[in-house]
């Protein structure tokens, strides 16, 4: 094998593709991002990059909050939607379908009640990268739909049937082929947790 | 459909999951990070996030250097095997059967020559955001092995295989089911496209 090189550019893959929901007064508004991502375990926080020129830029700058929502198959053709259309020309949420649910934590910003699972986010900083503005925002409310719950309070995260984001492709996930740890699991404890995680 | 709420944690959902591989002097080190995300476009910047107690830590730190390299599903079981070991104890280097690929943009953080893709990044910045050192690198060099390009110069990520991460599963991806901008594609451009990008 051997590398070619290319010019820099935003490669990473697979990325995250979610859609954020944010609001000021009586405005509401969806926005999808791929450039998000987790930054922080303690407190839980993520990472969401916006152009300045979008509306939901300074949605989230006034109200200092947002919620990624996350992205089912049955949901990125409306995600791609979100992508693409300006909500200063269009209410999202009326062309999607989408309902705004309240989130108790937050003042400002809803989540879609359609989307398999939210986290709701309070901004903690904001960052001027170039082209993007980088927000970090704290995880201080996550809800999940009920059908995501196994017996005994375990999440099954398989069965939201999420999606990736892949150098411009929407991706859905194949089934899990490993967890952490797998590579050096003993035997008897691979056998076990492979099973229940192909279950 | 209804929520349930859980308490707040890292469950942004698929996360991309790479290696990440860097030096200093006389040592390099591989890790895997799955706290990794593109946050800028121009330039080109990706976030990655690690324990400070992490021996990477302190080799990007004193360094300014990292690079990212993809995993695809052939590489998932090496991945996991850097992320449970630590580089204190053992050579990750040979006990992955990985060779390092001199970066030429970079002084001290080889990539991995075993990996389909890698990126190359300078640190611009370092954050302490509480259990994590969040790094924002801006990236200056990226390699592609010669199998993902197609005649034309073109990239085909979908030969690298690649694999995601999801709430502690490493997860293969499917084809992809839609590019940006499909759900407003004309009917004869959706057409051709569809059929590139499945082609």
């Amino acid at each position: 094998m051997s590398f070619l090189q290319v010019k820099p550019g935003t490669l990473l893959s697979p990325t995250p593709v979610v859609m954020v929901s944010c609001g000021m007064d009586e405005h509401i508004n969806i926005m999808t991002a791929a450039w998000v991502g987790t930054v922080n375990s303690t407190p839980p926080m993520v990472s969401v990059s916006i152009r300045p020129n979008r509306w939901s830029y300074g949605l989230v700058h006034r109200s200092g909050e947002f919620v990624l929502n996350l992205v089912s198959r049955e949901l990125a053709q409306k995600t791609d939607y979100c992508g693409v259309k300006s909500g200063r020309d269009i209410n999202k949420w009326e062309a999607c379908g989408f309902t705004p649910h309240k989130v108790s934590a937050l003042t400002y910003a809803p989540a879609i009640a359609q989307a398999p699972a939210f986290l709701a986010c309070k901004v903690v900083s904001e960052q001027d990268l170039g082209s993007h503005i980088m927000f970090i925002g704290e995880i201080v409310d996550i809800g999940l739909q009920e059908h995501l719950w196994e017996d005994g309070g375990k999440i099954d995260l398989k069965k939201a049937d999420l999606v990736a984001y892949c150098h411009g492709e929407y991706v859905p996930l194949e089934e899990p082929m490993g967890f952490f740890g797998y590579s050096v699991a003993k035997p008897d404890v691979l056998e076990r947790r492979m099973r229940e995680m192909r279950g």
